[in-house]
Formats: C-alpha cells, structure tokens, sequence
C-alpha cells in the first residue's frame, strides 16, 4: 500500500489560558511547553521576567528565566516556545508563573520596527495597523468578548426553542428603504469598471443587493419553523462618520410566530440581554479598566434586576420631552408628536429622565417602516427601540402586520410594488399568524458592555466611507 | 410618572419539541396551548386525529379531537391554537399525543391554492416556492441539522481553545485569484447603473469586493490571538452550474499559530467532522428516510471510528490512478503528475479506492495558492483536499509559508503585487511563527451528513448564476 494509516494523534496542547484554569483545579507540576509572543522582559542580576502572551488570556504568563539563559533575540513581540514547570508564584500579580527551563525564539521581532510598541498608542494609529492591532490587550479582549457574547446568545436562544438560521446576503430586494444599500456585480478582478454588464445580464439577471437587514427572510422562515433567529452581516452604504455606525455589521436578528403583544418581544430581548451582561469573562475588567466606574455599575444594575426594564410609549416619551423642554431649553430640535426622535431626544430619555435601559413603544406609523402593525388607533404601530444610555438606539422591533387588508394598503402608502411583496403576502394568505420580532446591533451592545466608545474598536476589521484596509 | 414598570414576565411558552421532551422526563397532566400549522386531518365517525407541527419537531404532533370540535376550516397549512392535555398515546407512531379541549384556527389557508401540497413536491418547483418550502418536512429538517451541526462545531472548537472571529466580508482584496469575484458599488436604489461611481470616487475610494475566502484575514488575527476560526459567508461569481456549487455558500475556516505538521491539521479536520457526524439528531434520520443505506452505514462507520481516516500524497495518488488507468481505463483525462485532479480522480480514490475519506497531501506548488508552506522537496506545499465518497472536495488546507525570503518569491512566482501584500508579510516579519488552517464548506458538510444531493438543497435561500428569489 502506498498510503498510510495513522493511529490519531492527541488534539492541540493546551493553551495559556486552558494551561492556568487546568492548574487552577489541580496541582501539576509535570512539565509543560507554552507558545506565544513576548509582551515585556525585565532583567534582574541572576533572573529575568517575561511575560508571555499566546493571545487567548490577556494578562499572559509571567515567566522566570536564569538571566544567563535569556538569547539576545528574545525581545517584545517575538515568537518563543518556552519549556518549563508550572509553579506558584512567588510575586504578587499572578498566581502561577512559569519556571522555564528552556527558551527558544521562533521568530525574531526587530524591536525598532515593531510598529506595536509598548507605549499606549492611539486608535487611529491602530486603525492604519489593523492587520497587528489584535496583539494589542484591548482589541484582543474585544475579540474574546465578541466570542463569549454570542456564545451566551446562542445558548439562550437555543433554550427557548429558537432554530438559528443563515439568511442570504444577496438579495434582489433592497429591503424596506432602511438606507443606501450596497450593489453588487461581477467582473473579473481586472477588468476596469467601464465594461460591468448592465445588470438584467448580470449574474443573477437582476439587479443585487447586500443585505440590510435580514426580517424578511426570518419571517419566511419563522412562518415554518416558528421561532428562528441568525447572527449575520448587514450592510449599509451609510456616509456619515459616527462613532456608531459602520458600513459592515452584524446584527443578531430574531423572529418568532405565535406572538401578539410588543411588551413579550421586549422581554425577550431584555432577558437575552441580562443574560450578556452577566456573563462572567475576564476580558470584560480588562476593557473597563479605563472607563466610567459609574457607569459600569449602571450597566451591572441593569443586568441583575430582577424588575422589567422600563417602557415609555412614544406619545408619553414625547410629552416628558416637552414638558422638559418648556422648563429648561434643552434641545436644539423642539420634541413634537409625528416627529422622528433625535439623538437629543433618546439620550436625554435614557440618561437622565430613566437613567437606564428604556424601551420606547408605539411610534406614529408614518416614522416606520411598511410591515409593522397597526395598532388600533390607527396612528401608531406596535413597536419599540430600545434606548441605551450612552450607545443609543441598541435595538428595535415590533410585531408584523399579519393582516391581509391592512398590509397592503401599507404597501400602497409606502408606495411599494404589491407584486414584489407577492411571496410576502403569501405568508399571511397560507395559514398566517401573528408574529414579531426584533434586531439589535452586535457592535453597539459590545461598546455597551465594554464601554469602548466606538463602534470601529467594537470589531475586527472596520469598514465605513472611505476607508477599508486589507 | 407617564411610564410603568413591568414585573418581569416568563420567557416563550414551549415549543412541541420541547413539550414532548419534558414530557419524556416526566408525566405531566396539566393543561398545554400549543400553536402551529396543521399538516393532515383524518376524520372518523366520532373521532379525528389532526397532525400539527410548529417546524421544530418534523413528525409534529398528534391531536384528537372529537369530530363535531372541528372548524370547517381546519385544513392544511391553517395555523391554530390547540388547548388540551397531553396525554399517552393509545395509537402506534407516537408516544404521546394531545387530547384537545378547545381548537381556534388563527390563519385560515385555501387547500385548493396552497403551494404545499401533501403529495411529493419536485426540488424544482420548492425552488421556485423558496419563501415556503421550509414547511416541508426535507427542507425544515435540513434547516435544524444547519443549526445543530454548527452547534457541535462551535463547542468543538471553544473546546480546542479556540477564538470565534468575524472576518469581514468587503474587502480591497481580490484573494488569491481564487475564482471569479462579485464586485460592489453604491447606488441608491433606484438610480440606474448608468450611472454608478468609478470605484475611486466610490464609496470606499478603492476597488471593492466580497470576500471569497477569509483565510488572509484569519492569519492576520491568528498572529494575534493564536487559535481563530469563524463561519463566514462566502463569495464566488462561479458560472458553472453543479450539484456542489453555489455564488453564496458558507464556510468554516479555522487557523492556528505553533502547528507545523500538515497532519496536525488534518487530524484538527478530522476530529470536529467526528463530533459532526456523532451527534444525535432527530432530523438526521429523517432525511435519511428515503436514501442510500449503505452509503449511511459508510458514514456512520466514518464517524466513530477510532483509527484515523487514510492519508495520501498527490504523488501516491497518481500513481495509483495512472496504474489504475493502464490495467481498466477508466478515467476520460489521463492521470499525471503536475496536473490537477479531475473530480473522477477525485470521486475514483474516495469511492474505490479507499472507500471513506481520504486526505490527499502534498501537491505541486504549481496547482496550489501563493500562500501554502513549500516543502523540502520544493516540489510539493504542505497542504490536503479532503476528499469525500459522493460529494467530493469537503475541506482544504495547509501549513501557510512563514519564511519571509520564501514567500516573497512565491508572491513573485504567482505575479503578485508585494506592495499589495506588505501587511501579509509583516505578520512573519514580527514575531511570525509557523501556522496552518483550513477551509470547509457547510453546505457541502449537509449534503454528505443529510445524504442531500444538492447543495441548493442545502441552505435556505439558495443563489447560483441567474437565480436569485427574495
């Protein structure tokens, strides 16, 4: 035979993070091997300390080398496999060290070059190096913290039924007018732009978008599956340079049948939410090291009540704004009913009239998109966003117009193409239900969480106007 | 005060899943609501036995009632609300069923003009009906597998030390020359393509694309954070028409620092396809209903074999083929060494050969990206296809080159622009060490697990050239 069998071999070794949980439960002092990047040498007479960082545990590993033994190359940011024991720290700021009883520098770092230095460096200057910023503690932690929140989100959803679904990106349907969308078409990368094909030759013969959000589509899933929720890119060709808005996102969206009052669309987000910010990740100290200690125990207290967080209808929202405004001038635009809020308006209901979370309910139809439901006073629809103090808008959603009738004359005020809608209509016209849903941006609730301020630190690799590196 | 505060109320009622599992743990008499769509109705003269799913649960739920408590309307595809006890079931085919007390149908639906029909619906024509085939059983199945399968990846991997990244999906980054790219623009919706921007005025002043693979990007992180993986959609403007092919797919990709074996990542490969094809769902054997037994017994034995599944070098593999060949020819293009292996090269090592999967190591630089590791030989990259009876190509991988000399000649081999790939080689130029991964696609993972033969049939909404509904 000319091929081989194997007998398996054992999985990955343990990482730094695995390695100090592992010791924490059980004493072991057999020998271990640790890969990783030097973050700090500090060289006494006999010994030397370095930490070292594999970039799953922010803190690193410290560990002790004979002075003697440290090569010259061993300097921040180079790769090393260190051989070594495990043992109790003597120094304070760590409970284990490593006692290392050989070192080896796997790929050097020239310390003059390295463009991430030891000293605090700007968010703009991370920015331009994007593609080295996640060795940095705070960008690393973000990453983890990413990681853990839509593990908790995935659990929770998972045990209230909910079947996670992958909904397309393209799409011929430009979605709602929720904003500028993105286009897409095909071209061999080097063919200049002059010669794209007009698109009803196009790939897929008519005209394609990136997705902006993925409702529809949930709600043709949910009216089969029931209860249905992803975690997905969105895109917006947005031209405004906030710090709460990117051109690539991800949101969670959910959508779920059988569903008949706004205030039980709410409760699911506030429990996912609670459960987000109790979780327990070390990555989350990290990040708040610098930040408002108040308003990190504003974020813990919403975490933990066990009382419901606060609803507000628009109309109600509207007269507290005014009335404040009558007393004490505030805001630039005056709060009227039939009027969108302004960032004004939802920050001052957040931080200062609730000073919490608040979900705001029931806005004039006309500010709303086509498919939320009317309520029954015929001006307004069952919905909410939620209001976050200091992030803003972190969520919205309502519950769907399953009427028949009343749907399309929405479609007709909204000037849209009943014949587009035809499959959207069929979800009422084939056993419909009632049914709602909501969406919420992952990279606000992680600014929340962490407090980092801006959205382009809150993920990988940001993208918004005029700006994508790599 | 014009706000109120909400005590908090329960999470969702629950699923029939979830009621007939707790029902499994213990007897349980109390009342039940239960909500979804009837899927048949089979009256008697005092009795009738009503089957009603709410998608999470394929068999869905057996429902007796007395036949003079049926609506007119209780037909096919009406959603309903049911009141009742569940109880033992005295027929065979379920263990349990509800007795109903009370039936409320919510959403009527017409038999007559019903899409679903109960008969045996063409692939095609669920094609055509996409915003409704997830009713049917197949595609509601293949929908929960989607989700449970990357819930026993997603554990895999946490367990493995693993970080999950998104990677972005817009990039500046026409990747590696791995197949036709969508390209995208901004417009406004309405505005026709006319007049869209030349890229450099467009919205991110530079060429943009969506991505076709995430690995670049992945390496960048794992530089960072070590281990990284993510389940991303990707890209491919593929004109051809195949079972295996899609312009819109998922794929799994995993990366990691300090390997330096290409069997180390096959095993890594390995391992997370065992948990895959270990896991314990319903929906599995549902799919499975109506095909190839044997074919299934051949996975199941792939699945929890202990010994590792066989390993081949490209050259070995030639061999066999060309020998195979001159004794029975077989193959329509001759096997050599140097070209690329045509998929019944491909399908004939897998399904005759060695009869499972197979990894193929080791090919020429030649036929491989820019990226993958050379070997010794400077012949052959460290890198395998995995190969999979009846589906084919399942994953890829390799060591990816971390010697900074080496890769730049590679770049140039490949007519690559190293300005373009500045940012690629700073990652071995600090602190670099020798790293590999590996790409899989989730939809091609389905259709081997499902028995499913196209991928179309794979996903939600599938996309292919000139296909695009919703």
């Amino acid at each position: 035979m000319l091929f081989r069998r194997l007998a398996s071999t054992s999985s990955l070794p343990l990482t730094i993070r695995q390695l100090l949980l592992s010791a924490n439960k059980c004493e072991n002092t057999s020998p271990v091997q640790v890969h990783g990047w030097i973050k700090s040498v500090r060289r006494q007479k006999n010994v030397a300390f370095a930490v070292v960082s594999d970039g799953t545990f922010a803190p690193g590993l410290q560990a002790v080398l004979s002075t003697s033994k440290i090569p010259k190359n061993l300097t921040n940011g180079a790769s090393v496999r260190l051989n070594g024991t495990l043992v109790k720290s003597r120094g304070s700021g760590q409970e284990r060290e490593l006692q290392v009883d050989t070192v080896e520098v796997i790929g050097e770092c020239d310390p003059e070059t390295y463009p991430i230095q030891k000293q605090a460096l700007s968010v703009e200057y991370l920015r331009d190096n994007v593609h080295l910023r996640a060795r940095t503690d705070s960008v690393g932690s973000m990453l983890h913290l990413r990681d853990s929140t839509q593990r908790v989100l995935h659990r929770f959803f998972e045990r209230q039924g909910f079947c996670y679904v992958h909904t397309p990106i393209l799409t011929s349907n430009d979605c709602e007018g929720a904003g500028e969308t993105f286009r897409i078409s095909t071209s061999i990368s080097e063919t200049p732009p002059a010669t794209e094909e007009p698109p009803e030759q196009g790939f897929f013969s008519k005209p394609s978008y990136l997705t902006v959000s993925s409702q529809l589509h949930l709600e043709a899933l949910s009216s089969a599956l029931s209860r249905v929720y992803t975690l997905s890119p969105c895109f917006r060709a947005e031209r405004s340079q906030t710090s709460r808005h990117l051109a690539e996102f991800w949101m969670l969206e959910a959508e779920w049948a059988f569903t008949s009052k706004v205030g039980d669309v709410c409760q699911v987000v506030e429990n996912s939410l609670k459960e987000v910010l109790q979780q327990h990740s070390p990555e989350i100290s990290i990040l708040r090291e610098s930040g408002d200690e108040q308003r990190f125990r504003a974020i813990e207290d919403a975490g933990h009540s066990s009382r419901s967080w606060t609803k507000i209808t628009y109309s109600d929202a509207i007269c507290e704004l005014a009335n404040h405004n009558n007393s004490f001038p505030t805001f630039q635009f005056q709060p009227r009913w039939g009027k969108a809020l302004q960032s004004e308006h939802e920050r001052w209901l957040a931080e200062h009239l609730i000073k919490g979370p608040v979900f705001v309910t029931d806005y004039p139809e006309t500010l709303k998109p086509f498919y939320m439901r009317l309520n029954d006073d015929e001006k307004t629809v069952a919905c909410f966003d939620l209001l976050i103090p200091h992030v803003g808008e972190l969520a919205g959603g309502s519950l769907r117009e399953e009427r028949l009738g009343i749907l399309d004359q929405s479609l007709e005020k909204h000037r849209l193409d009943k014949k587009e809608y035809g499959w959207y209509a069929d979800l009422r016209r084939f056993g419909g239900a009632p049914h709602g849903g909501f969406g919420m941006g992952f990279e606000r609730l992680i600014s929340w969480v962490s407090g980092i301020e801006n959205v382009r630190e809150c993920i990988a690799m940001p993208r918004w106007a005029k700006r994508m590196i790599l």
